[in-house]
Parts: structure tokens; sequence; C-alpha cells
């Protein structure tokens, strides 16, 4: 086994701890990546905490990976000691089933492993994500990076919030000629407005905060409509092909379908604690729309929009930190008090940093 | 102008009484017509009764209409005088917009006509529906019928029931190698298994209902639920492509979003008085599925069910009433007592008649 150097929480209501983990030794068709950054998503949050329930511990979250090849099996053939390297929120899947043969790996037939809180396909054991120096995973899970390394800390919430806003984005076929809107600028809402911009779209940024439409604009929303005053969100009544809602809290739907054009969508990624109040059929009904949902991307995908990012130098907007600051990163992204990503510097969990 | 037999409601608290009214001389593109049959729909008693509010009296409902050519306007090219028609819920639209250039009336941007309770057009007068000796509508809105006379009045309800289901039957593709659920067996869903059946698809039919199994089946579904029945229910998980929902009663949406399969899409046809429970958005997420509306059905559409209807020899099955029976189908509808669309013979209000 590989040691490795970890932070996890052991309870619910116990902050991050150092925490030596072990790694397997790699299979033949494993990689071992030494991890330089991780991103701190909303979930890791929601899983440290056992907000969603289910959650095993000792848990180590982190599940916007990026590193460097330290070694890999004698059967993989697509990475070699020294590539850049992600890793997001699956890392294994049953490989044979339907959804995994269509690169869906997100809607296996027989569940994903999850990069932290697993279960491992064979083993069922708990399994530890990013907030750590060193991940084993097997090739098909790991994706190459082609962007400048100087860049590498912004590449690793693409990851996730990226995935996460680029799968429905092409899926409804955001592009040229298209009216996209884009609810909620945080983690994925500001990936959803890059990528629908460098997509093509026409960019409507959604939010509630008045003070957010500059920064809005800065990541490239053509518009931006405060979506508390009624006035500004009738201008846009009837106008949009797709709006991509990154709102995980309980908020009111129908003031956004009714942006909807004849046929249109929108697509939540976010799952509330609490249901939403429930939509009206009659706006559904009268333009043929739909609301749908989405989740995360399959790998292929996920390749295809890191490639995308580093074509059109796309990044996300950090905030970098160390391990150590985890708890304190918490409780500010809690209050959405980030611009927009927090990425932990993995260098801060060597000794010599401590 | 031209005279008329009617039946009307005053108030939405009185009973039918007989109404002389007055139908407009025919334009160059009107078509005459002498109404045969009319079909009872669930929407004219909402109407009558002002259930959704907006009904201006005196109320002439009835927007399922079959019957014969007495004259045509000038310019009038499809039709003659012998003919036997139909006409749906839409007697007129802007016939500008895109969805009217597009074949769908229905979602003219400048709002179609209703068959009755109107407003028309230009005149913005109060349209009178199908209960009625005659109706003049324009060229545009009037339906060919293929079907054999002696089958007429089994015709009448596909101009709103036939017309509502098949639209999104067709729109979400139902049809060989497709898993298709109608769910509700009533004056939509008995049209809705019958159209599926004969689009090819495999057609399972949900009901609340254990005495509408053998009546279900003998519609054409191949297989019958009964969805209070969660043992029932659960053995058809993530299975549909596509279900097609036409109870408009507020109920739980989520035990049937379950059983969709990744990118299933459930759409409804009804819109509940008052609303669903809120869909879960997890159901939503995980398999990336849809929840849709779809109302009625463009004018080309509506042609091509009739055709269809009249080449695989498919009616609704109907139970005839006298127009004078009228006030107690509509108690005996409000309570499903009904197999599965009354139908009016409009013979009955000829003065012999009575």
């Amino acid at each position: 086994m590989l040691d490795a150097d970890a932070y996890a929480v052991r309870s619910p209501d116990t902050p991050f701890e150092p925490l030596s983990i072990e790694r397997r030794d790699p299979r033949s068709n494993d990689v071992v990546i030494s991890i330089l950054f991780c991103g701190v998503c909303h979930s890791d949050l929601h899983t440290a905490r056992s907000e969603w329930g289910g959650t095993r511990y000792p848990c180590v979250p982190g599940h916007e990976i990026v590193g460097r090849v330290s070694a890999v099996g004698g059967s993989v053939t697509k990475f070699k000691e020294g590539d850049l390297v992600g890793v997001g929120c699956m890392v294994d899947s049953c490989q044979r089933c339907e959804p995994c043969r269509e690169g869906l790996e997100q809607f296996c037939d027989n569940g994903f492993t999850g990069t932290y809180n697993g279960p491992a396909q064979e083993t069922g054991d708990n399994t530890y994500g990013g907030y750590s120096s060193t991940i084993v995973v097997r090739e098909e899970f790991v994706l190459a990076i082609r962007h400048p390394e100087a860049d590498l800390a912004g590449v690793a919430p693409l990851l996730c919030a990226g995935i996460t806003t680029w799968s429905p984005l092409r899926h409804w076929n955001a592009g040229p000629g298209k009216k996209v809107g884009v609810v909620g600028i945080g983690g994925l809402g500001h990936m959803g407005v890059k990528l629908a911009r460098a997509l093509g779209a026409h960019v409507v940024a959604f939010t509630t905060s008045p003070n957010k439409v500059e920064d809005a604009k800065a990541l490239g929303a053509h518009e931006v409509v405060v979506s508390r005053n009624p006035d500004e969100m009738k201008i846009h009544s009837g106008s949009f092909d797709f709006i991509l809602n990154t709102v995980a809290a309980p908020h009111e739907l129908d003031p956004f379908l009714a942006l909807l054009k004849r046929d249109g969508t929108m697509t939540l990624v976010g799952v509330p604690p609490e249901p939403h109040p429930s939509p009206s059929v009659g706006l559904l009904v009268m333009k043929r729309k739909s609301l749908a949902g989405s989740l995360i991307g399959g790998i292929p995908e996920t390749q295809e929009m890191l490639d995308f990012c580093a074509e059109h130098g796309i990044l996300s907007d950090i905030e970098m930190i160390r391990m150590q600051e985890i708890d304190g990163a918490y409780d500010r992204m809690a209050r959405s008090d980030v611009k927009y990503r927090f990425v932990i510097d993995m260098a801060s969990l060597a000794p010599a940093a401590e």
C-alpha cells in the first residue's frame, strides 16, 4: 500500500484534522497521481457534515483534483509519469452497462463510485478524495490536462463545476443563435456563464444580488438580470431557448419558466434540501416547456470540456487556500463568500509547509 | 347573418337552455357546417361553470365538432358542399407569427381564438361552440374527415381528446421500440392508449381503479398497472421512454418520474386546479429526466391524426346523448362516470326532435 497524507473529518461536527491514509498498490490499469491542487465544492461540505446523510467517517472530501502522474501500471497506455492530469467526481463504474458504454458513467446502471464516500466497486471500501497528497485511480477515470502548468489551480474546479455546467449546456445545444440564461452566480454559475459565452450563446446571468451585476458581466454575461426585480424579468418573457439553473436553495421556479420560449427547457443542477415550490403546470403546457435535471457529466464529455477550456483559455476564478484553512473556507462557502471557488494548494500538506 | 339553434348557459350555476344565436355570413374563405355530432369535453364543463374564471355568458361550449359542409365562400378550395368535416379547439389565429407559419397555431404568439369563449380575432366578440346546429369557420381551421360516415359520432372526440394525446405522443416519438405509459384512463387517456398502441409503442396504462384494468387492456394496453400499488409500480422502475399523464387532479408526480429511464420525459396535458406536490429534483437530476407540458395540437398535425385514425379504424369510445341531456351528462362526467366520452347527437336539437 502507498502511504498518503490527507485531511479528514471524523464526525459531522468536528473540524478537519490530518490523517495518514493508505492508497492501494497500483493495479495494471492504475495511475498514481501526486495531487497539486484540489477545488472545494459545496458537496464536500454537505458530505463532511453529513447534511445529505450516509457519510462514512473518516471522510476525506475533494473531487476537483489536478496533479502529476508519479507512476502508472503496466497496461496503462494513455498516461505516463510526469503528465498533468485531473480526476473529477467519479473514480470507477461498472464499464459494462449501456450508459457506461455510451460514456455516460454518471448514469451507470450499477452506480458509479464517487471519488470520496465510495463505496469502491469490488471491496465496498470507503473512498478518499482529493484533500490528500496522492490518489490512485484507474486509467479510464483520469483526464488529460492540456492547459499550461501555470494555470493548473484554476483548472481544478473544471472537474466538477465545469463539467456540471458544460454537460447540460451541450446536451441542450447552447451555442450560436441561442439565448441562454444562467441562474445563480456562484461556483457553478460562474462557470456556466463562461462556458455558455465561449460556446457562442447570448448569455443572460440571473442573480438576486444587485452587487453581483458587474461581476457577472466581467465573467462574460451579455446581460445581467436582478431576478428579484419583476420589471427586469418581464423584459425577457418568453425569450430563452435554455436556462441553466444552478441554485440549490429552494426558490420559485415559475418566474424563470415564464422566460422560456416555446419548447424551451430549464435544467436544474442543484438538488434543494427542501422542495422548490411546485412549478406551474400551466406554464409548461401553454408553450410545451420542459423542466429537467442534469448530473455532472461523463468522462468523454469531461475531456471534451477540458480540451475546450484549454483551447479557449478558460479557467475557474479561484481563491487559493492552504489545507489548514479548510474549516474557515467551509464557513465562508456556506455564506457564499467566495469568488468563485476555493482551491487548496496541496503543497501546504507537506511536512515542511506545516 | 345565419340563424342557428344552440344550447347555452347564462351563468355559472344555471342549467343549459335553448338559445337562438347568429352565425356570421360566410366570408370568402369561410366554410358553413351543419353540425351532426359534438363531443363533450371536460373543458366545456370548466368553462360553462366558470371554474377557470373568465367565462363570457351566454356560453355555448363544444369543440369536438363533426358535420357536413352546407356552403362555402368563393375562395374556399379545400372543401365543397356535402363534405364531412371537423372543427376542434381553435377557429382562428393570426396566421402570421412563427408558430402559425409552422402549423403550431395552438402556440400562436398573438393567441388563438377558441372555438368557444373567444374572443374573435377582429371583432373581439364571444365565440359560440358546437352545442349548436351550425357553425361558420375559416377554411384554415376546418379538418377533412375520411372515416366512413357511419363512424362519425366516434370521430368527434378526436378533435380534442385525440389531438391532445396525439401531439405529445408524436413530439416525443412514441413508436416501435419505445415503452410508453399513459396515466389516467378517461376521455384523454383512452385515446392515448389507442393511439400509442397504433403507433407501435409498448403501452402501459396506469389507473388508480383496479376495476379499470380489463377495460384498459381492451383499449389496447399491453400492460395495466394499478398506480396505487407500490409493488406493481416498482416492477417498471426506470423503464419508460415516455409517459403521457392525462390526470388533471393534483397528484404525486414522483412515483411516475421514478419509472422513466435516463433521458425520459413525462408530459402533462392536464392543468390541475391546485398545484401537484412539487416534483423531486433528485429524480430529475439523477437520470437527466424531464417534466414537460403539451397543449392540444396544430392544424396540420390534427389532420395527420384524423387521417391516421381513418386508416387504422380508430374511434373514440362514446356514449351518445341528446342535447337535452347535457346537464346530467356534466354531472356524470364530473364523477368520471362515462366510457369514455359523451357525444351529443345534434339531430336532437331540431324542433321535431324536442
